[in-house]
């Protein structure tokens, strides 16, 4: 929710006589994002983001995350298109970070989406799955099992310093689940469940709309290949409990239509579901708690909850089956 | 640098039902304003800015401000117009803050202004100072004299963590400006020196540039009735420094003669200027000082430097006349 870096006036203006956008009229730091630095630039030509990619962004990564916003929007998705340079470059350094501008897109983020707005996210998760079918890029889902792991060692005992015992009952949840986890999607290779592009992140702050329409999709900088239903967990975690920490069955059944309304989940897909919504509670928790536990004294962001995530994991361990999300077969 | 109230879409919602500024495109938190939180509004009849004001403003000066503002806008000087409701009421209250929507203005604010800046900004805030001449409202300068006895007592010793000795050195340098400076100017009274509306912060990152043009005035939220003098004072401290803390005489002759295109100095306002600039400085090293000492632990606000102001107080104590800020009389 800040700006780590900022740029001076010097700095700014030999980044701009490096595109072709027209001429700077305001540039304003924004407030979101917790990863990165952002700034809203209006030119005469229009309004862009320029993102300085922050220690959390591995830089090795940037060129998987921008060419599937350059696939995707080329695609037909509404979502932010990295705009290139003279030399046809998007990705370049400014105040010794990694940076890029990208199309703005309007649209307003839904703190407390509607059953109306979860269909229509989950017939743009269906567009995105879609569009990302044919996307060349593979970036492994460093956020998975493995690094699941990484993160309850990380978190250690002091994980009971939150919750009296969570340390255990997060070492056998990640032992249950690792029995039962199909083996990641591997490049080029068959795989059990439809795998693909996931964004892996799609958070109702990362959702645009205008009305009730999604008007763009953003924050790709978690987007890695995964299991395409392991998107939807993540989902129906962000999207369809309510502040009470009850899961609402509509919201659950009304994303799930939307998604089918482009595509039709495999019956494998709808029985893993149960699983995968657990892991996505196990994997939110985990990156929560180890941010809680590591908080930096005078840090700009405040972190979230992890507890959240507990009793949303403890929701979906009671699930019997996909019913319980709303989800008929 | 930071938003500290968020709002919710309802509340946005029901805010805007009250405006007849056009649909909701898009909006944004802003990381800029130590004071306010600020978010950017576009709608498809143009963009906005909206701020909420946080407890470093006293809600009864909020009409002094936003009269202020209109007044100075009506009289064609490039500041941000308080935009009224549909009940023709600029100020109103969201999620329990007092808050104004305001028009958005093009521009950059200029992190290392040039002399031609300096000689600009010189230019508008004469015309500041012009168009206020007739402004009715009147708010007394809570940052002079008496405002800066509170901040020197409520330092204390602690002055001198920051810098061996500074706790005695700020209550002499009190004592000599309290000697010398001229009593505050009253409604309605004459003064000794020219007096009327200052904007009391008009530092560069309060002023937005397009080319080397100033195309707005912004942040009027210390306004306040003061000799004009003393607002050049400000300035000249703001933006005639180099980051290694020397004065840049050339600039500083910039600005005055920026300053002297549009309202002439009287010889008083001229020979004074050594007073206010030392008064000044004394001002931005309390503040900052202040600020320094009672930091909040997870606060979303770096404090600047106080010794920044030290430095500055210095030069001017050794300055024999006028002509060391570059003035020729």
């Amino acid at each position: 929710m800040a700006v780590y870096t900022e740029i001076d006036d010097e700095q700014l203006e030999a980044l701009l006589a490096q595109y072709d956008i027209g001429q700077l009229l305001s540039y304003k730091g924004i407030a979101e994002g917790v990863e990165n630095s952002n700034f809203m630039l209006v030119t005469d030509r229009g309004s862009y983001f320029l993102t300085l990619y922050e220690r959390r962004v591995n830089p090795a990564d940037l060129p998987y995350f921008l060419g599937l916003m350059q696939h995707l929007a080329a695609h037909g998705l509404p979502c932010p298109t990295p705009i290139a340079g003279r030399d046809g470059e998007a990705l370049r350094e400014v105040a010794g970070r990694p940076s890029a501008i990208i199309s703005f897109l309007n649209g307003v983020s839904q703190k407390r989406p509607s059953a109306k707005h979860c269909h229509g996210v989950g017939a743009a998760l269906a567009q995105l799955h879609l569009a990302g079918q044919d996307f060349k890029g593979h970036r492994p889902n460093a956020l998975s099992l493995t690094g699941w792991k990484s993160l309850v060692e990380a978190c250690g005992e002091r994980a009971s310093k939150v919750r009296a015992g969570l340390e255990k009952e997060i070492a056998r949840e990640w032992d249950s689940l690792s029995a039962a986890w199909p083996p990641a999607p591997q490049a080029g290779q068959a795989s059990p469940l439809p795998a693909g592009v996931i964004h892996a992140d799609l958070f109702p702050d990362n959702v645009l709309f205008l009305g009730d329409e999604v008007s763009g999709l953003i924050d790709f900088y978690f987007a890695c290949n995964d299991y395409l239903a392991y998107d939807i967990a993540i989902m129906l975690n962000a999207w369809c409990f309510e502040a009470d920490g009850a899961f609402n069955v509509t919201k659950g059944r009304a994303f799930v239509a939307g998604y089918e309304s482009v595509r039709k989940l495999t019956d494998g897909e709808v029985f893993t579901l149960p699983l995968f919504c657990r892991g996505a509670a196990l994997r939110f928790l985990l990156t929560r708690l180890y941010d809680w536990l590591n908080q930096v004294p005078g840090a700009l962001v405040r972190p979230k909850d992890p507890l959240e995530y507990w009793q949303k994991l403890n929701f979906h361990r009671q699930v019997l089956g996909p019913s319980a999300y709303g989800i008929e077969r």
